[in-house]
């Protein structure tokens, strides 16, 4: 804060002095970077438009006047029906859109809300790193106390290319981390940035447990619609488990639109009424024009084929793309599910003496890895042990996340300039 | 909570028990009236759509790849620099659109992130009754305490229409309600839903107060745009009270477009920044192509004359609606801004033994004859002491609030219905 001005205006300690976050660090060394136009895979935004008939329904509701007011606080009638009817399926009955949908403002304001219907002061969530890392600041904002499980990463992972299956959960270390106040957990698969899609039996285990210590399941499930191995939803395994799981869906991930900021709960009605309770204090009611283009999405995307589309489409990109790692000789975890993939870089050797800014400098080998290969390579990725607490950060300090959710183009300019990263690589 | 449930998944008190709340009390009234279709006069939804230059630029915006992917945390550069040279003749100065511009996911989002940013757990907040309900769980919801200080209304309000102006702060009683942990003011105007415009003496008075104390004001002036005597706007009267000074605005409420869900505060770097921080906490960002079409709404809005045509059009409305209470012999408070008109009701008797429901029978006198126009005459209102504490809540009970930005065909069903009350009306 500058001199001279009121100590009364000085901020909360909830946004006051937090360190630089890794979006704003990877955004600035890309627009310093000498090697112009940067090719960018770091955030997970989408290099190419949402399908045709979820745009045209968007302008459509443009025209509509009672599509361009405020919507009923938990949502459009149409868009909780339409997901419901979408859902309904893999619940194995019929979704009630009135008591068990609520829309929120993206998946992030959906899971802030959550965090804010459940979470009082000191009670405990437990979390998986990586984690998103929103999830850390949601909680927090809640007055929530975090208790972190690492994922484990592949013991050969530095040598060896293997599924992303192959990052596990120690079921003793999650055991140990529930204790009588913890109120939550949250789960996410396909997990960003692993690639991991949980099995049906890891997931029975930590559904299991959440039963046996009555813990509220946050599933945050937004890359649910792409899914390279058989995917399960943790809330249709029993109906003990249902009745303690939130489960978090996106139209930007499923339409390609993250900057529509559409997203949905979907649980029991004892559950979600309270989520929708705190979604009227945080953001009152989400966008309608996007909200109506995401019903048609949702009753369309069977017909159009769409679904089927977006899995043969990223698979095909995540392929396309990591075709270059096989090249380069450097191992990744092969994505279950979603559009990210985690590289090992490992034997690629930085040059002693790289003249690193201080505040990459202070960050783990990953930070300083992304910020060469923004500066000497042009594309720009995403160090993982941001997704980390200090202690779990080493870890994942030799992998790096790339976003596959580009034009094709785009990846085969990336993999051309990660084939000049051939001179550093040491076997 | 159904009895069997898991007593570990109980609510956290922020959205535990909370009473019905009047829009859910109105809307369900109007749905179950046997006088179909109501019109509705009680939400401040526009009943026509935003101008065509602005649903062209969202339409345009959406064949964009990049206007419908995430924005900057902060708001999309075009906008906030639209905003910016919108506000800066204001200001009498050039506002930096970097770092004293922000975007929020509505003014409602926008106003939770500034208690976010500013308000510790048992901070001070002073409000004004009336009040625009969200307010309070906003500052619920970051800990703050909030105290009250009551707007009156003019002493002849039962028997006599006058300004809205009328409507008085007591210097007094606000010097007093300023204590040492006070942190925040809230202010609004034009106001909702008395309709008041706060003069400049006004406003310096509150301003010298806030500057005196180091208080922080947060200026909610959505209606910014319909004002009918001249408006100012606190934070342009001294560079000490701008220190100190947040303004709200509001894309919802400047182009008929309250499902948009696009607002921004202005005000100086070192506010700015935190609300920053805390909006990227609970929104992440907000909705990409309409922020683009808002952009451009703001560019064009001068030289499409609409700033001066939303002020004639809405005057036009409420000159229209309010002949009906001149013709009633009904007293009103003339409004000098916004789209609402409090009308006093006193004159009004309501029969003996009315079938009120429990939920209505409980409330104050408004709320029984909001449920009484909604059944017997099928015109929907906001009794406004549900924008009061119950101690103060009196002096609001004989008014109702009924908002004008319908099209003007609905404002003439809503005065033939209402003059159905000239039996109920005792002189």
């Amino acid at each position: 804060m500058a001199t001279g001005l009121p100590a009364k205006l000085k901020p909360a300690a909830r946004v006051a002095g937090q360190r630089q976050d890794v979006w704003s660090i990877v955004n600035e060394a890309a627009a310093a970077s000498p090697k112009q136009p940067i090719v960018n895979m770091g955030q997970g935004f989408f290099g190419y438009n949402p399908p045709p008939f979820i745009i045209a329904a968007a302008k459509s509701a443009l025209d509509r006047v009672d599509c361009n007011q405020y919507s009923p606080t938990k949502g459009r009638p149409r868009l909780k029906k339409a997901i419901a009817d979408a859902y309904s399926p893999f619940w194995g009955r019929k979704l009630d859109p009135e008591t068990e949908v609520t829309i929120t403002t993206g998946a992030n304001e959906g899971m802030l809300s959550a965090f804010m219907a459940f979470i009082e002061p000191g009670d405990e969530v437990v979390i998986f790193e990586p984690f998103f890392d929103q999830y850390i600041s949601n909680i927090e904002m809640a007055g929530g106390k975090i208790v972190y499980v690492p994922m484990h990463p592949p013991q050969d992972g530095a040598t060896k290319t293997s599924s992303a299956a192959e990052w596990t959960v120690d079921f003793n270390e999650l055991e140990k981390a529930i204790t009588p106040t913890t109120k939550m957990i949250v789960l996410n698969t396909p997990h960003n940035p692993v690639g991991k899609v949980y099995s049906k039996e890891e997931l029975q285990r930590i559904g299991d447990l959440c039963v046996k210590h009555e813990v509220i399941i946050l599933s945050d499930e937004v890359y649910d619609r792409l899914y390279y191995v058989p995917f399960t939803r943790i809330a249709t395994l029993s109906p003990e488990i249902e009745q303690l799981t939130i489960t978090v869906g996106s139209a930007g991930k499923n339409f390609y639109a993250t900057g529509w900021r559409v997203g949905w709960l979907v649980g029991p009605a004892h559950l979600i009424q309270y989520v929708s309770a705190a979604h009227t204090r945080i953001c009152y009611s989400s966008v309608s024009p996007l909200q109506e283009a995401c019903a048609v999405g949702f009753e369309q995307a069977e017909s159009e084929g769409f679904w089927d589309e977006t899995v043969k489409e990223m698979k095909g990109k995540m392929t396309r793309f990591n075709e270059v790692w096989d090249e380069l000789g450097l191992p990744y975890s092969d994505p279950e599910g979603g559009y990210f993939v985690m590289v090992n870089t490992k034997k690629i050797k930085l040059p002693e003496n790289y003249p690193f800014p201080p505040h990459v400098a202070s960050r783990p080998r990953d930070f300083k890895l992304a910020w060469f290969l923004i500066h000497e390579v042009g594309v720009a990725a995403i160090p993982p042990t941001e997704f980390y607490t200090e202690p779990n950060a080493w870890l994942a300090e030799d992998y790096m996340r790339f976003a596959v959710c580009k034009e094709d183009e785009v990846l085969e300019t990336a993999k051309e300039r990660l084939r000049g990263l051939k001179k550093y690589i040491q076997e």
